[in-house]
């Protein structure tokens, strides 16, 4: 694909990633001919800003994909499942953050610092990674290709807004006292952490905390990759903080990961821990890099290190990342 | 010690731990003759509830333990290392929260589910481990009766009132907007979590960190015993939360492990993950009982087990664990 501008969709336009979507294509400087922004019956209408200029989100109705080059896709499973054949038929790209295509064979899997090649092998669908499995290999995928990682431990600390505006409106209005309406998660969160995101499976994990070894596997071409992840909720607005052991083949020092993950693309260290420098979603807040710090050898296995890594979810866990894929098929 | 009554001295009676540790000689009816409630010179004549009567905080002047039997110490290391001699002297049993006596080998370190018999070798010290380590250590004790643990991968997620009255306030004044006059935390804690709790040690490692390893090994007499945690600072105001791996000698099943923990004292299972039951600082909240749940498999090692675990930090991470040591003196 390579033309002057591009003509662009959003599906899932006014939600939390859609916004940030549309907003990393104008601060991007996309080539953007046209947006096309769709929402829900329920909130078409909806004026989402475009830099200066806003875009007004419309209903998918028939033919609403004829002409667009990308679709960005920034909706529920079941509502990337429902458009999915046509957009492809229309001759979109369709760029998916949902889980619905993530483990199809045929359905290139794609965090842009890690496998960029891979997008040759698309068929009309590109997918998007899991928040915290984009946040997280970006920050190891360094390491990988020092000595290939073998396992990781991971525990995740998962800002509100990974469920959407309706996460964030919960915290704030428990916050400041107001009654909640339609509350994201099944507790308060305000105060609390809640150690369960996703629906349960049979051996006790959730399918959220599996993501992160079949996604991982899949991104680093590492089949035999397992990772044993507990995902948990805390009450942050945004960015997604995580802490993982990763274990390698061989051993690798604090400071060949060090300059391994200073060195590597999406990736800024915040490593001198002494000195008060470490991630936090305070920092992460809005950026495109991934932040690693707390550096250091394992001390139950010399095989492994232990790291703290914090991202925006909503940028390099969700809208930053698939508008990257978009800039890929169009260089 | 058995007496009809015993007079009790509580050293930093004025923080979040001293006022806990006195709520709870009232509510577990404690045979309290005189209470003595000590603090700094600025925060003398504060009235602390015993009940419906109140306590008023006084200055350590010379001979101030005279006729006490104990003296439960909730200031920091360096205010316990200086009167200690003093309290031992008097003819009272120091039982100590600081960290100041935790290693020496003539000191006890007690949680007493687990080994209460290790009181009988005092010499009029007795150390209270650190908060995350008592409530850590409860729920995986039950485990280590089936099979020893050899390693453990912890992340925890401590609340701001581990730093006392101060990281209250701080986050409570962060959230209304206030001035923070006396920030207890290096940044913002509120929508922000902090991945570094005490000193920086060289190897990377905080001593907050190293602490559930020296601890737990003398604990749980696994001189062995190795530990990789990572403690992090959540904007939650009461209850620590942790997530482990434990890897055992041999394997132990998730219903094996499940049935110990139920069957163990100062533990509640909340185990029941697809009905949305889990363990949360919302439910360990003013609770005695550790919390223990998510429990499952590892999946990078046949040989651990994940759980995720809640307490009161302020009870059986502090001052609950410190009147339990007190109770087994008396009987």
């Amino acid at each position: 694909m390579r033309k002057q501008k591009y003509n662009i969709g959003i599906l899932g336009s006014t939600g939390a990633v859609g916004r940030e979507m549309i907003g990393i294509l104008y601060s991007r400087r996309f080539a953007v001919g046209e947006i096309r922004a769709f929402s829900s019956d329920r909130s078409a209408g909806t004026e989402i800003p475009f830099g200066r200029d806003t875009v007004i989100s419309r209903t998918v109705t028939d033919g609403a994909f004829d002409g667009l080059d990308i679709v960005l896709g920034a909706a529920s499973s079941d509502v990337a499942r429902r458009y999915a054949d046509e957009i492809v038929g229309s001759g979109a790209v369709f760029i998916d953050n949902s889980s619905a295509f993530r483990a199809r064979d045929d359905v290139p899997l794609i965090i842009p610092e890690i496998n960029a090649d891979d997008t040759k092998a698309h068929h009309g669908i590109i997918s998007n990674p899991n928040c915290s499995t984009a946040i997280t290999l970006t920050a190891v995928a360094p390491l990988h290709m020092i000595s290939p990682i073998v396992s990781m431990t991971v525990t995740t600390f998962q800002a509100v807004s990974g469920a959407g505006v309706a996460g964030i409106d919960q915290l704030e209005n428990e916050l400041s006292g107001n009654e909640v309406n339609r509350p994201a998660f099944p507790y308060r969160i305000a105060h609390n952490v809640i150690p369960c995101i996703g629906s349960v499976l049979p051996d006790g994990y959730t399918d959220e905390e599996m993501k992160m070894q079949y996604e991982g596997g899949k991104i680093l071409h590492a089949p035999s990759l397992t990772v044993s992840c507990t995902c948990v909720r805390v009450p942050v607005v945004r960015c997604h903080s995580v802490s993982v052991c990763v274990r390698t083949e061989r051993p690798i020092t604090a400071d060949e990961a060090y300059s391994a993950i200073a060195a590597a693309h999406g990736c800024i260290t915040a490593n001198d821990t002494a000195n008060g420098i470490y991630p936090m979603p305070l920092t992460a807040h809005e950026r495109d890099s991934v932040y690693v710090g707390r550096i250091r050898r394992d001390l139950t296995d010399y095989n492994a290190l232990d790291l703290f890594i914090c991202g925006d979810q909503l940028r390099k866990g969700a809208a930053l990342n698939a508008v990257q894929i978009a800039e890929i098929l169009t260089k």
